[in-house]
């Protein structure tokens, strides 16, 4: 049913993009078309406009073109004619881009092409519309933004101008996904971080590479230390490895020149290449591998906070969710085989621990995906069919057993094992990897790492390769837009904002800053010579999650006017307990 | 005085490598000499020995026949010879090396050259010996070691066999300085990060690279957050900033090509040269231009533990002392110029603070230098004059106000401005600059950096660039022979180690150790099927602050057996009050 409904929003879509270029035509009869597909929320057209600047005021006008278009019952018409017939009219119309198309199609084979017509205008066409324009309900499409477009995507050829369409089943459908939009955007981590100061990016020392303020660098350095807190709570061995090596080292991994794209240039010093690491793994193996090691010390989960560096193309980098380096909370667990299911449940209950934490909720926010190799592909993945079955297998078993949501699917393994990709949310709906637990079987090989079992024989153990809150960067952005900015208590930058109304108010607010800070709290003072309202409109901005004025009542009682975050009433509350309470907030993590 | 005693002392170890040569050609009459020179602690002498292989076992026989020459109250004699004939009779009897440096000598200009005579030893030489060699005292000098050398340092030439020899006034100061050395090797911090397992070298990771073990990384990570905590206290702003950025950036600090030699080779990205950054400051000023500034703003204090490349030839590596990449506990505080005096004074207590902390005296382990430009060197510092004499000024007002010693130096300050060095005293006794306060007038220049003044206008800063705990690694290396791997307890890997006297205990000792680990107390359990004493044996060699031992009687009874590091003796105390005795000591960084 679902399979039925999508097939018939994406006909709706695309004959839209038929009534936008029919507008266009009629507004602008010089414009050249090129093509006008269907896409995941509505549909676009890229068009030739010759000299004439098209602007965002334009589009109301075509829209109200199409709608009065689709107002006329109007049918989508089919017509074939022979290729070399198509691509001569169009030639001679001067239709570049559809003459280029059609000869495009001939060199494919094509002896035939489709057109099809909607009241008077006329399009190359290879089908899939409504039969009849009044199956668009009114008000379900909406023209909404212009970009450039290379034709062709080729950077060599012209700049075309896109026009994007947002098109849905209903207006109430449209309207709810403009609203989801809308609410996306006044979240969005590069909108938030700006706004609230805690990143920026500079062009001399180059795209990709945040820069923390003071106030984003709190909210990174709090994550930081909860996590590597918590993982030494739980046995982790948390240690410093460097973040570059001799490129040897990704030769004995395995991962150069596998995954030499995604690695930058080494580095030449003296006699010996470096790179910047892409990750963690085979530093970790050196640290196991620098002693003899006995099943008395499995498993040994070896963590470390590591920045990593991957390329990424420039037009991919987006804030702090596509970077060019980035800070990953990473662990690699040497394990007996037989303790593997128990390790990685381990790894599970910290990621499901520390997503509560931070404000995702299992089966809402996240799910779990078990990522499967494939027998036949002996390129993708390493060839040992029955360690694969095993450590599919263990991961399979651990989902059965654990109340989050799951599915599988094929092909998304590493190389080097299977894995549970721990698939989170955002804001638009849109599912990303957010962290992942890998079950490896290669490394042990190509590191050669052994341990003595009881028996006095070496063995070989397993790694289980995990991130608890992933990388710092992405996991920060995630939070930005999932709280919009109003952090909890304690990752907010300032925890509270002390408001004096008159000058005669400043000592004592001092003091009691004060105290305040000597509890070990973030607390500001805002001593500025404005009113009290403006200073209160600041910090509400600022989405402080406590303010307190200071006044003649406060100075002269010994209580406190607490205005809580989205709250517009005050409370009172004695200093003292006010203190034991944000501390206590602070220390549970709320 | 003093200056004659060294220059009588420099006149005896001259003179024992005559010596040496002596009784090596007595011995082995076919050895070829080169030269032979004093040096710091004694002397040397570089000698081809043919196809003789010399061992350290020889040492003691040629040491035996110097003493005996010593013994028989010789004269050096000092004759003249045409250097024409010097060269002939050199190249004669074979003496190849002699040969080459006679014939440079002429090379120089040089007519004649001097020879000097002892008992039956006649060598080239340009004098400087004592008169008699009974002014050697019996036992004041000792050979200790055999070493390779190209002749003249030069890779392509042979190597040669280099003895090594210790000379001092009295028999007493060479046994003092045998102590001393003794000592030093037992506290290196190579030896001893071994020993303790607290760092590893890897050849496939690449030299002067350091992986910290969980136990060194222990140490690093309370180090970190121990100067971060305190710096946030007083103050500063601690960022996150990338270890990367593009040439650029330091183009426009001036650092490129300046500092070129001792940075890494550019990495190409897409259009762009990256580069592993070899200091932060062009970082934090990023920053600080990302918005408008003023005056109230001011001082500005930007921190960040930050990691840093720099460029080491492989022979200068050293454990930790000298490595490739290194993380600086690095700040710039923007001030206004009468800040300047406040804000150095500001980051002198928190050094001398800091200092304490880790045990470091002021005076004895470490004093001032303040380090000055030179008005008539324009290549090597940055051309303002007046600009130099009044940071100059403001530095040495600041020194004249503290209570540690200091001295001046010319010709050691930084190319944008003048700074104090923290000179620190190594086991040895040799000073090194562990930590600097710099003050900068040219890079506020170079970033165009600037404030509003009260008065609305746009005013330039000074820089203050500071280090508060140096390199990480470098301090650690220091720490560790400081304390010779007896760290306080604070900093210590395991806190408390528990251990069992039989098997019957391990239950109680496993309770135990979960109530210490819950009051945030590292402790280990050594539950090994092994001898009370072996254990504490390991405790003892592992340097532990505590040591518990588990038995009949403490399982029975509520109180602990506590032996404590360097004593042999136990005492009784309750655990409750033991916990609360080791947690207080850690807050207060014991």
């Amino acid at each position: 049913m679902s399979e039925k409904l999508e097939a018939s929003l994406e006909h709706k879509r695309h004959s839209l993009s038929h009534l936008l270029a029919a507008a266009v035509k009629e507004l602008w009869p010089a414009a050249l078309l090129s093509i006008g597909p269907a896409i995941d929320n509505g549909f676009y057209y890229d068009i030739d406009f010759g000299d004439v600047k098209i602007s965002d005021a334009d589009l109301k006008g075509i829209e109200k073109k199409m709608a009065h278009l689709a107002k006329q019952n109007l049918t989508f018409e089919r017509a074939e004619k022979k290729i070399d017939d198509a691509y001569k009219e169009a030639a001679a119309a001067g239709d570049i881009y559809k003459a280029e198309l059609i000869h495009d199609l001939k060199a494919q084979g094509e002896t035939m092409v489709s057109f099809y017509t909607v009241g008077k205008f006329t399009d190359l066409c290879r089908g899939g519309h409504v039969d009849n324009t009044n199956q668009i309900k009114p008000g379900s499409f909406k023209l909404h933004k212009l970009a450039g477009a290379y034709w062709r995507g080729d950077e060599k050829n012209k700049m075309l101008t896109r026009i994007y369409g947002l098109a849905f089943e209903t207006k109430a459908e449209l309207d709810d996904y403009l609203k989801m939009m809308a609410e996306a955007e006044k979240r969005d981590h590069r909108k938030l971080g700006k706004e609230l100061n805690l990143f920026i990016f500079s062009d001399l020392v180059g795209k990709g590479l945040p820069l923390w303020t003071e106030k984003g660098s709190i909210i990174r350095r709090e994550l930081e230390r909860f996590i590597v807190d918590e993982e030494l709570k739980r046995g982790y061995h948390h240690v410093y490895t460097p973040d570059i090596a001799k490129v040897d080292l990704y030769r004995t991994s395995g991962h150069y020149p596998y995954y030499k794209e995604s690695m930058y240039a080494p580095i030449r010093i003296d006699e010996d290449e470096f790179m910047l690491r892409p990750m963690t793994c085979p530093h970790h193996f050196e640290l196991y591998r620098s002693q003899p090691r006995s099943y008395r010390q499995l498993p040994m989960r070896i963590a470390e906070l590591a920045k990593l560096y991957r390329y990424e193309q420039s037009g991919e980098l987006s804030g702090l969710m596509r970077v060019r380096s980035f800070c990953l909370a990473d662990a690699h667990i040497v394990a007996r085989s037989d303790q593997a299911a128990a390790e990685v449940n381990g790894a599970l209950d910290l990621i499901e621990y520390v997503a509560g934490v931070l404000g995702f909720a299992a089966n809402k926010d996240y799910r779990y995906r078990l990522s499967l190799g494939s027998r036949a592909d002996d390129k993708k993945y390493y060839k040992d069919d029955a360690a694969w079955d095993k450590a599919e297998g263990v991961l399979r078993q651990v989902l059965a057993g654990r109340s989050v949501e799951s599915y599988e699917a094929a092909g998304e393994a590493a190389f080097y094992g299977p894995k549970i990709d721990i698939q989170m949310k955002n804001v638009m709906g849109k599912e990303d990897t957010a962290f992942t637990v890998q079950y490896d079987f290669v490394m042990p090989k190509r590191f050669q790492l052994s341990f003595t079992a009881p028996d006095g024989q070496e063995e070989e153990p397993i790694v289980i390769h995990r991130s608890s809150v992933g990388a710092i960067e992405r996991t920060i952005a995630f939070l930005i837009e999932r709280c919009g900015g109003a952090f909890s208590i304690w990752l907010s930058p300032v925890q509270v904002q002390i408001i004096t109304v008159a000058e005669a108010h400043i000592p004592a607010a001092r003091k009691l800053a004060e105290a305040i800070k000597a509890a070990g709290i973030r607390v500001e003072l805002d001593e500025a010579n404005e009113t009290v309202g403006n200073k209160i409109r600041k910090a509400v901005a600022e989405k402080v999650p406590y303010m307190l004025v200071i006044g003649d009542k406060e100075v002269n009682a010994p209580v406190l006017s607490v205005r809580d975050r989205g709250s517009d009433q005050t409370r009172e509350i004695a200093t003292a307990d006010f203190i034991a309470e944000v501390k206590d907030k602070i220390k549970n993590y709320k």
